[in-house]
Order: C-alpha cells, then sequence, then structure tokens
C-alpha cells in the first residue's frame, strides 16, 4: 500500500502543466506583509473544462527547524463552464492563479500543492529566509 | 426566524472593516482572461489574530437575465498566529486579499462574500459589462 | 441588481431534489454532544454526475438574540465520477449526506446551504431549543 | 528541505489524539452506495477550542493500480467557541467527525487526512475491497 505522500507528483514546471509554481520573493523583512503569487500552468496552460481542470490550490509553510507545517491558505477554483446546456456551454471559468499576502515571524519554507480532478496531486516548494 | 438570506451584511466599505471589495474592470473583452482582486478591509484594516480574522472570501457570478448563480472561486485564509506556544505567537499570518482569473461568456454580476470568525457574514457586489 | 440574498431558493425537500434538509433532534441539552445529518436529494435523488452534481454542502447557527452567524461546517462533495477515460467513467462517486455533532450553549437556529454546480444555492433552516 | 509528503504523521489512534480514523465496511458491493465515518480522536478526544482545534478532514481514494488519486470530500468543522466575548465564550463548538456515503466502481485505499491548527497534518489508511 502506497504512503500518502507518494502521491503527490512534481516535474518542472516549465515541462509540466499540473506542476504549482509560487512566485515572489525569496526574502523577506521580518514581520511585515509579502506579496507571492502560485498557479499552475504556468508555462504550458492546462486544460479548464467542465470534465478536466485545476480545481484548488493549498499554500502550507514550515518553519526553520519546527517539526509542524501551518497551512497558509486555500484557493479553490469553481467554474469551469458547467451549465444546465450542458458541459462546457457556461458563462464562466476560473483559471488556477492566486495571490496571497502573508507576514512571516520565522525563516521556512512554503510548499503549494494541486488538485487536478482527473490527474491527482502535485507540488512544488520555496524557501524563504528573512531580514531585519 | 431570520431568512439565511438577511444575514449578509453590507457596508460602505471607506468607513467598515468588514466589507469584502472588488477591484477590477467594469467591462471586460468576451472570451478573454480578465484580472480581479477582493479583499476584506481595504481602507481599514481588520484585526488578524487568533481569536478574531477573516475566515475566508468567496466570488460568485450571476449572469444577465440567469436565474443561478455560479461560485467562481473560494479563498480560506488560515494562519492567523496559532501556534504550541500559545495564540498570536505563531509564525505566520494571511491577510485577506486574493486574486482571481475568470473568462466571461456573459455580462452580469459578480457577489463578494466574506466570513470574520466573530462577526458573521458580509457581501458586496459588481456589474460586469462585456465588449467584443 | 439582485441582492446576494435573493439568490438562494428554497422548496419543499419532499418534491424538490436540491433542498437540503437538516436531521435531527429539534431540542439538545446545553453543553453536550448533539449528532445531525444533512443531505440534499433525500426524498428524491439528485443526480451525481461529472457534468451536475452537489457541490457542497454548508451549515451555520445564528444564536437567539443574536446580531452574528457562526459558521458550524462546510462539507465538500469532490468525487462525481471524472476520469482520464472520460465523464462519468470514473472509480468514485460521493454523494451529498454528511452528519455532524455540536455543543451549543445557546438555542438558535442551523441554517444549512448547499450548491449545485449547474442549479445554484438553496437553503434551509431548522431550531433548535435548549433543555438542562 | 523536507519533502511535503514527509509532513504528514502517523501513530496508532488509540494512543494519538490527532490521528483520523476511518469506520465502514471492508468490502462493498461494486457500484452500491457505501457509508463510511471519520473521525479524529476517536479515543482520546482532541481539545476543541479557539486557540486549539481540529480543522478539516479530507479523504481521497486511490483505486488499484491507478497513477492517481481521486479527492473524495473535504470536512470543514469551523466553530471552536470564538466569540466577540472572546475567545471559548461563543455558543457553538464542531466535532472533528464526519459521515460519508461513496459509490466505488474499482477497489482501492481511502487515504484520510487531518489537519490541527497547531499540530500539523496526519494521515491514514484503509483497504477497501469489491464484491458482487
Ligand atoms: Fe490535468
Ligand atoms: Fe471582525
Ligand atoms: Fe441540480
Ligand atoms: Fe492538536
Amino acid at each position: 500500500m502506497k504512503e500518502f505522500g507518494e502521491l503527490f507528483q512534481s516535474a518542472d514546471w516549465k515541462q509540466e502543466k499540473h506542476s504549482p509554481v509560487i512566485d515572489g520573493p525569496d526574502s523577506v523583512k521580518k514581520g511585515d506583509f509579502a506579496n507571492y503569487s502560485v498557479s499552475v500552468g504556468k508555462e504550458i496552460p492546462h486544460p479548464n473544462t467542465t470534465e478536466h481542470h485545476i480545481r484548488w490550490i493549498e499554500i502550507y509553510f514550515l518553519p526553520e527547524g519546527a517539526k509542524f507545517p501551518f497551512q497558509v491558505a486555500r484557493f479553490d477554483y469553481t467554474a469551469h463552464g458547467e451549465s444546465t446546456e450542458g458541459a462546457n456551454q457556461g458563462p464562466v471559468y476560473t483559471s488556477p492563479y492566486s495571490c496571497f499576502t502573508v507576514k512571516l515571524e520565522k525563516p521556512g519554507v512554503f510548499y503549494a500543492t494541486s488538485y487536478c480532478n482527473i490527474h491527482g496531486l502535485w507540488k512544488s516548494e520555496k524557501a524563504i529566509s528573512l531580514h531585519d
């Protein structure tokens, strides 16, 4: 039986349309708000149809030396062309691109996870250092 | 007994720190991606503590003349200083600010709803027209 | 422009497959845990396909005489037959039926809201009294 | 840098109050609905306070021999005694206990994941076989 952690796939986002990418500063000022964005399909767009789409992205933060991660945010993308007139006939589609604003008191690592409704769980990470 | 719809409060965001604000174009090109942002506390910051914070913002779209709204996105803000060392001692805080990218095939209205864990449900809206 | 609260539909659950139904005791002991369930399509099952399904149910509680409601729970139903082999070829479907366990310190009203991905927002409510 | 999958802790639920437990049949009839429950703190209750509580449980399903898991459900527990009168003075608390109803077309493994707002991510799993 596979471990749950083994179900997260990862790959170079420049070549794989499912990999989440965290963009933003590598170093931020301690206790100040900093802006980041996260997206799936940054280089190669992922399909966005009623039958096949990116459902969500989550962000976690593991402080340096800490045992437990904190969930920072969760972004659900919920409109993919569904309609009473049939699949892909709807008036609105949401893209898997989000931004988030965080205040950090410690350095650590951001983890992004994402879910394609037919291609499963994906992950990436980005280390953040602090300065005064 | 109050109707559920009556539980959503609204107020001028310039004077009320709980009102969600949708920012972005009033008119977008049909079938093209457009960028919006949504925030709570844009003018007067809302507290962000373990005991009192903005938990989420949701976006809905009601096409012009349509009966049923579509949920566009949901943004959960999940880090508010909680820690094994006690409330407000934690290393990370998430602000209630998000962006979203949507493709519209019809004009209509965006509704933003938000939730403060002690001050309940809030709402605002923004009409969107389309051009070729 | 319609108010957001007007977008929630309601109907007799015995005749309407979208109406959420809260089942459980009308009166509970103050400060004790009590069990409830909530479902959509209790009498007339709602379709569960990749293109058309119940996405979530939420529960809120408005204490008697209070101004602000509290969100109690949110249940996302995320598997609806999607598959790499095409819509409705997948191995798993989740039904819109959930249970929840709550401890109440005040009487009040539970509100259930639910969302069909093509037929929008629905609601119902159930008053709860307390006894010693 | 730790892999994201390494952040999920596991332990015997009879001795560890954070471990999610999936209860229900080991074998179900193919294509029929089956009922399961999932809980955290089944043997040793986890605290439920404004500062420290179980935030959510998620369920995934990996079909036998498949590469990609499917998300089955997500349960958010959102009331933990928060109040305008201060932490733990509120009227409602939600317990980390949920049930789910699923229809399976293939055998496989259910994974439960859960999140304590200060003690991080946890997991467990349960294999399911099918019969006619
Ligand atoms: Fe995909
Ligand atoms: Fe507030
Ligand atoms: Fe429907
Ligand atoms: Fe804990």
